[in-house]
C-alpha cells in the first residue's frame, strides 16, 4: 500500500529555544515535526492493538498512528476508524513472520513522517485452533508450539524494534508531551518467570521471558548509546479479548477488564515514563512485575 | 544403536523397609533398581557435558550412564571412556532439532534400564561460523539466530524432560543417595533478564530465559504430581570450553573454570538438592541467581 504524503511540518524549535533540555541524548532529534507526534502500533487489528489505536487517536485532536496487522484487508473496524480520522491514520500491513513486511513498513514509516515517538508491540498469540493451544501439562508440549509462539510473540516485536530503532531515535519525545520515545511490549504477567506458581501454558510463558530478555537487552543498548528512546514492558492485566475469551471463567470477579480500562492504564504508564524506567516491566497498575 | 542388555538388577527393598521415609511422592519407584543409579547426559561429546560423563563414572564404581550427542561416529572421547567404562557407559544418538531421536533414546533407557534418576541437560549453542553468533548490537539480530538458539536451548531441553518424565518419575533417588531424581538443566548467568547490564547476546539470553522459564514451568507440575523428581537450572561459571573460548579474553583473572572445577561443583549442587530447591537457579557456587 502505498501511501501519498499527506499531513503538515511544523517547525517548532522547541529544543533550538532550550538546548540544554535534552542534553547529548537528543542531539539526533529532527526540528521538523509532526504535531502531536507519530505513534506505531503493531498488532492493531483487535484486541489491545486496536484500542490503543483508537485512544490514541481520540485523545487528542492532533497526533498520527500508523496501525499495522497482518491482513489489513479484513480488519473492519481499523477502517471504519481511517474513515472517521482519514489522514491520522495510516495501515500498513505487517506480518512478524516475514522480514520484508517489517522492512517496508519502516522505509513507509521513514518516508512519509521521518521518524517515530511510539511503537506499541501489541500483537500475541496464545491459541490458534489446530495450531496453538495453552498447554495444561508438560505432556502436550510440541516444539511446533514452542517455536510458533516464540516467533510471534518475542522474535517479530524485536525485529520491528530494530527496523524502527532510526526512526525511534529521530523521533525522541518531539511533538509529544514525553522527554524521549517510548517503545512498550505487550508482555504479561505469565511470561514472569519468578511469579510463576501455577505451571502450564509452556509455550505462551517462554515466548513472553523470551520478550522480556529480548527487550530488557534492547533497552541497555539504547542506555548506553544515550538514544533517547525508553523501552518497558507492560502486563495489561486480564483483558476482555479475544486472546483472553476461552479462559475468562477462571478470573476473579472485578479482575476482568474492558479494553478501554486497560489501554487507559497502559497509556498513563507510557505517557508518564522516565529515563530510569527503562528497560523495566510493569502491570496496568505501574507496580514492577519481577522477572 | 542397538544396546544389549547388560548390567545386574539389584533388589534392595529400601523403600519397603522404610516405607515412611517418602510418603506418596515416592509411590512410582520401582524396587529393582541398577547399583549406583542411572544417569543421563544430553550433549555429551565435548564441554561440560562430557565432563559430566567421566565425573559420573569416575566418582565411584558403580552407575550407568547414557550419553547423547548428535553425532556419536566422532565423538572420540566418549569413545575413550567407553573403552575404559564398558558396559557402564551407553551411547546414544539424540539430535535436539529431531523429535524421533529424543523418542527413540527414551525407548532405549526404558526396555534397557526402566528409569532414570538424573537427568542432564548440557548441550548448548553460541557460535557456529557462518550460522549463529552471538550479537553485539540490535543491528545484528536476525530471526534464524533468535530461533535455532530458542530451539536449541530451550525448545531441545524441554522434550527431553517431556520424553523422560516417565523414567525419572519411576525413576527418584532409587539406587543413588538422592531422595529424588534430578533435572539439572546447564542454563547461564547472562539468561538473567534481572541481571542483564551488558546487554548484546540477544539470541543466547533470550533462549536461556526461555529454557529457564521452561524448566520452573515443568518444575511446578512435578510438584503439584508429588512426581519424585527435582528440576533445577545451573550456572557452570565460564568455563574453559569450545563454547567460551572465542569469548575468553574478557574474562576476569580466576574467573575462568576448568571444566573439571565447575562440573565437580555442579555435581556437588546436584547431589546435595532437597525438594525446597525444585524450580531454582543456582550458580555454581550454589548462590540463587535472580530471573
Amino acid at each position: 500500500m502505498k501511501l501519498s504524503f499527506v499531513g503538515q511540518w511544523v517547525l517548532t524549535g522547541r529544543r533550538r529555544l532550550n538546548p540544554f533540555s535534552g542534553g547529548r541524548a537528543f542531539s539526533s532529534v529532527v526540528n521538523n515535526q509532526w504535531d502531536g507526534g507519530v505513534s506505531m502500533v503493531q498488532g492493531a487489528s483487535r484486541g489491545i492493538g486496536l484500542e490503543f489505536v483508537k485512544q490514541l487517536l481520540e485523545k487528542s485532536n492532533k497526533g498520527h498512528v500508523v496501525a499495522t496487522c497482518r491482513n489489513p484487508s479484513k480488519a473492519t473496524e481499523l477502517h471504519d476508524l481511517k474513515n472517521k480520522f482519514a489522514e491520522r491514520l495510516d495501515i500498513h500491513q505487517l506480518d512478524l513472520t516475514i522480514d520484508s513486511t517489517i522492512e517496508e513498513t519502516a522505509k513507509s514509516v521513514s518516508d512519509k513522517y521521518g521518524y517515530l515517538n511510539l511503537l506499541v508491540n501489541a500483537s500475541g498469540i496464545l491459541t490458534v485452533p489446530n495450531v496453538i493451544q495453552p498447554e495444561t501439562t508438560l505432556n502436550k508440549v510440541e516444539r511446533a508450539s514452542l517455536l510458533l509462539a516464540y516467533e510471534v510473540n518475542a522474535v517479530g516485536p524485536i525485529l520491528v524494534i530494530k527496523q524502527m530503532w532510526p526512526l525511534l531515535k529521530a523521533g525522541g519525545g518531539t511533538g509529544t508531551e514525553r522527554d524521549a520515545a517510548v517503545v512498550a511490549s505487550i508482555s504479561a504477567r505469565v511470561g514472569s518467570i519468578g511469579d510463576n506458581r501455577l505451571g502450564g501454558w509452556h509455550s505462551y510463558r517462554a515466548s513472553k521471558s523470551g520478550l522480556n530478555q529480548l527487550t530488557r537487552t534492547v533497552s541497555v543498548e539504547f542506555a548506553r548509546k544515550k538514544d533517547p528512546i525508553i523501552c518497558i514492558l507492560l502486563h495489561p492485566g486480564t483483558v476482555d479479548t479475544d486472546l483472553s475469551r476461552p479462559f475468562q471463567r477462571n478470573v476473579a470477579e472485578g479482575k476482568l477488564f474492558t479494553k478501554e480500562f486497560s489501554v487507559q492504564k497502559l497509556l498513563a504508564i507510557i505517557n508518564s515514563v522516565k529515563t530510569s524506567d527503562n528497560g523495566k516491566f510493569f502491570a496496568w497498575d505501574g507496580k514492577e512485575i519481577p522477572w
